[in-house]
């Protein structure tokens, strides 16, 4: 007989478990909900001081404004209003590689270099490596993630305080290290310099935190999953799906398609 | 020019504003991820009584273990390992009226029942609307959202704590009033006693909390989006996905289509 | 040991079958992909006259151009360029209620007619029970679906289009019959005439090809699939995913959050 | 003012188009669903050869029983009947790089090499491409798409049927013979023969219509979504979902957490 084992939620008829726990008795009301997420993942439940830095990137993350997601979210909203789920599903399939992806991208990137090489010992060590991980980089032909933003070009704003609040707790770990080096010395290699991002150094501190690098990129739809939810109220309370439907659709313009005829 | 108006998120190339704050001075390391998620739906800070009893809410919806819904993400993570967004999309996507939708069938239930009464000044007030209600209810050939579960039989063990919680912080509103009130009436017009859920407590607590009554499924994805990283996160662990998958299709019997041709 | 019976696609080693046949020696090059895709759900395999009505009724609902699906398709492109069955799915995801479920309730409001009623012998006998029938709906505070379109107010050019294709293969049967003496009656208890819209008359003749009503919008979005593959080669070749993004960002108006706090 | 190119659908008050045609005098009835699928995408209507090898891909990827994305499209419909799109779109999900990626990885590969040489004027040339290639991966240690499968282990039966019907529409290109060059040769590279699978032989096939490689994987969702429908289709009359999942959760054994926390 096949089994298929879980340390997750089992139940009987007069208890329900959860992470090994008795989720009325240990969880329920004892137990954050960003608290709680961190361990469903890493298994282990996290320290306040982990649980302020990770609390802290998933409200950095949670909302965007008008992003593509954020519309595609409340356009499927307003084509099935009887499927809440469906909307906030349309809205995190945008969580890719483009717009949500950079988190993930940078924090393996950072994981990547520290496990092919010794940890520095101070500074001057960490700019050497940053220098050498970046100029291997672009020799790749590949980009360094968590480098520029197009709206924040000079400083992006949540970088300085999301290492401030890691440094608070102590938690100030490797790949925040490497982070704040390759925005040190990436100008003399790319020969221009760009701001560390929101999405790289909140990618950078989950791994600090020991989160598994290939699945950063689902603590940013977490945090988007809030994010869209407050999307959608507001859509019901003040709806624009219907003028960005209409904004699209009442200036389209036909092209004959002889003209664009597919060549691959 | 059509102007598309918001409340959420904006920025600026040094600030970016959220629900009207600064979000690196006023809500990172400062907001938990719970608050933020509640303060983005109802455009107001809960109180630390209501961030308790929303997040107790959370942390008993996030996971029930091998759930349809935690199945599908895993089968779709198997199929499509590239893509984490997609598997917790169709994890979520099970989202809806049979096995997430109580919360928000219990909370809409109980909240039109007040709509339509005036609020009861004792328990035997409320026993009576109770039994007002299950009545016509049952005249009408509906069910009672929120009473029975197929596992816990005799009690979930979810529903007396969530109360406990809610009583504590002085939010014991009408609308798990009346849930409580169902629980003691409802033998007396369906003639066998049921248990009160821990879906349906959940929609009662979140519905005294002033949260939008339609939305409430929404929160339960949320805390179910928390409980499919971890359920994919253990996928990536521990595999059961292939396992289920196989177990199906190598038990897989034939059926000749011809005896069981569509006759609608 | 459970087992799991089906009558779809099955395989052994040197054989497929799928609905009972061998797929290589007596499907693939010898059915086409509509006549497939209605077997699959009725179990049989249509006729000529059949699958000619049934591929009108898929081009006919696959694109209509720049709609709130196709936008929400091309947007999360847009961000998530590495999942196009993401980009599929989200797009999908807005087949609902409103702007792709007409089909479907349509169907099932003739269906649900012709089930209560006696079959007419006459166009006298059919317009008097459309007459009941809507007069009912109508007092019953509902809408009759499939009437009314917000770009062709006075005809839609398929329905008599529709219609004409399916008595030209005999298929006119009692649905579409039904729908057609609902369009010379209405006017009588509305009070206005208006047009039988594309998706009423796209349901009607479904109906009458005798597939099950619960799944038509399964069709609808059948077609659709198709029409968002046109989109998304389209977003690839002549984008327009940003541009539609950017005309809501760049036109945002902020709104103090306080003064639109949710009441419900 | 942004405007909106397209050439698919557009409508005025008596009329819609679609890819330049008048959708009601000039497609519906007149043209294959199939067909339609072609076009919306390569924007030029296909021949009947072309069609015929066409769909005779799609049949042979619309279903293969009960795969991880036919059950998670199952389970989704359980716990939410309420939405068959959430359903489809939760099936297509799995449409990734693992069960259904395999058309497009294999037409992509073929169409690279055939960009990088020179096209063979013999057999014999097309030999020393196939073995040059298949080096070349072997050496970069990839994978050759297209080769083995787990269940028809020394031949796909689709693979000589669907090479069969291009010979006889005239429309054996340059993917496809690079295809069968690859099958006689590889196992001097590989050290061992394997079969040229189905899903490999339909990206080739449909490389060879000259459709963009870049959307293979669509026409493959889209064939699934007709199979996904079938499946849906027979959930509704005769359900698995429900035994697939408690044959899950009835054998779940629990495993302490602490022993596997994470390590990343």
């Amino acid at each position: 007989m096949t089994t298929f084992p879980t340390s997750l939620g089992t139940s009987t008829e007069d208890e329900i478990r959860l992470l090994g726990q008795d989720l009325t008795a240990d969880l329920m009301g004892k137990v954050g909900f960003g608290e709680l997420a961190f361990w469903l993942v890493a298994l282990r439940r996290p320290t306040p001081s982990e649980t302020r830095v990770f609390e802290a990137v998933l409200v950095a993350l949670a909302d965007h404004g008008f992003t593509p997601t954020a519309i595609a979210a409340r356009l499927t909203y307003l084509s099935a209003p009887d499927s809440l789920q469906g909307a906030l599903a349309a809205g995190l399939l945008g969580g890719g590689s483009r717009f949500l992806g950079v988190t993930e991208d940078c924090g393996m990137y950072l994981h990547q270099a520290l496990l092919d090489h010794e940890l520095p010992a101070d500074d001057a060590g960490w700019d050497e490596l940053a220098l050498k991980v970046v100029t291997e980089t672009r020799a790749a032909g590949k980009y360094v993630p968590g480098l520029g933003h197009p709206v924040h070009k000079v400083q992006d704003p949540r970088t300085p305080v999301l290492i401030g609040i890691a440094a608070e707790e102590g938690l100030l770990g490797p790949h925040l290290q490497l982070f704040q080096a390759i925005g040190r010395v990436h100008e003399q290699v790319l020969g221009r310099k760009l701001p560390l991002n929101g999405a790289g150094v909140c990618g950078a501190a989950l791994a600090d935190l020991g989160l598994p690098v290939e699945l950063l990129r689902g603590f940013a739809l977490l945090a988007r999953a809030a994010g869209l939810l407050g999307q959608l109220a507001e859509e019901r309370r003040r709806p624009i799906g219907m003028d960005a439907y209409l904004t699209v659709d009442r200036n389209a313009v036909y092209v004959d398609p002889t003209e664009t005829q597919d060549q691959s």
